[in-house]
């Protein structure tokens, strides 16, 4: 593990790809796993398999392969998937609600604690059981709750303010869904999902071919 | 626009924030900007933004910087925004009705004309006046009607299924939300937004700090 700090950000994007495609090989009961297969199932080079397992520990043996049960649990360790995180969401609209309704997150240790929003129509509104809060209890909320991921589903206008006040209370990690860049201190770690940016990343592919 | 062909996946990937912060400068009414002024703003570096900015023609003009509204108007033409485009979105769950809820993307060009999904329980129903049809009913629709994207909001063990209807009918853009990676032939291509991968890298970060 004292590689770790070294891992590139290129490198822990690929992280979650190898972490799918191992849990698929352990559900299948597949022990251990060469660079090369794993390279035919996952799209990466061998040569790039190896740089990127290497960065975080010695595994693979020559003739022998990858542990696979042992490389999981190792990037489980790395993705920090050996401990539960609170979340709340911020921003109860389209993206909000359907991030609030997935149930998938749950089962990878991300447990939703709260929703808020400004709309007095969804305050009081429960999704999964999970009361729809008025924001202006934020504050004392994150005071009460020590909640480890804030999740900003509020318009571009609003999402500098809302991460504002969830750093001012000591949340440390954002996953930020509005399409804007975030102002952050360096211990607070930001993640965005773009939709409208991937979109056009696919428009502009499409285009490419003409 | 010789020059687009080679643009990199890289270049490509930092487009839509180009696009996004010429907009706001073409709102505000400002006519030029220095690659060093725009640094500031953007936070790529100078030096990475004249690069970039060169693979698709000759702006900047030293001592003048770039004239924002004729960029802008370029990286609309290379994101392929010059167009409408027309989609479906297949699988009606919490995040298809987000996508198909959210207005924005109809602003950029992209005109939502069908929802598809297997639940007895959603079909006839309408999202924005939009019904949600019988799935049996895709390859049908797409022969009747030319779609450019498809838009996959299905589990990840009908993805695959899914896509291959849309291709085999001729749909060329696949924006894929299923936390699987499509085979698809070279003519098609793809652009994945995988949720979960996106939470692992932001709890990695928070771990890495540790």
């Amino acid at each position: 593990m004292d590689k770790k700090k070294n891992i590139s950000m290129a490198v822990i994007r690929r992280l979650p790809k190898y972490h799918r495609y191992l849990g698929d090989l352990m559900k299948n009961d597949v022990d251990r796993i060469s660079s090369k297969e794993l390279s035919e199932k996952i799209g990466f080079t061998a040569s790039q398999i190896r740089q990127d397992l290497n960065c975080f520990g010695d595994f693979g043996q020559q003739g022998y392969g990858y542990n696979v049960s042992e490389l999981y649990s190792q990037i489980c360790n790395i993705l920090g998937l050996v401990k539960l995180y609170k979340t709340v969401i911020i921003g109860a609209g389209n993206i909000g609600q359907a991030i609030a309704n997935y149930t998938g997150f749950e089962k990878l240790g991300f447990e939703l604690k709260s929703i808020f929003d400004v709309n007095p129509k969804l305050i009081g509104l429960r999704i999964r059981d999970i009361e729809i809060k008025d924001i202006d209890y934020l504050p004392d909320f994150l005071k009460e709750n020590t909640i480890d991921i804030g999740i900003i589903c509020v318009p571009s206008i609003n999402a500098q303010k809302v991460c504002d006040i969830l750093v001012k209370n000591g949340v440390k990690g954002i996953w930020n869904f509005a399409p804007v860049d975030l102002v952050v201190p360096d211990d607070v770690k930001v993640e965005g999902v773009h939709l409208s940016d991937s979109l056009l990343i696919l428009s502009c592919l499409l285009n490419d071919m003409e």
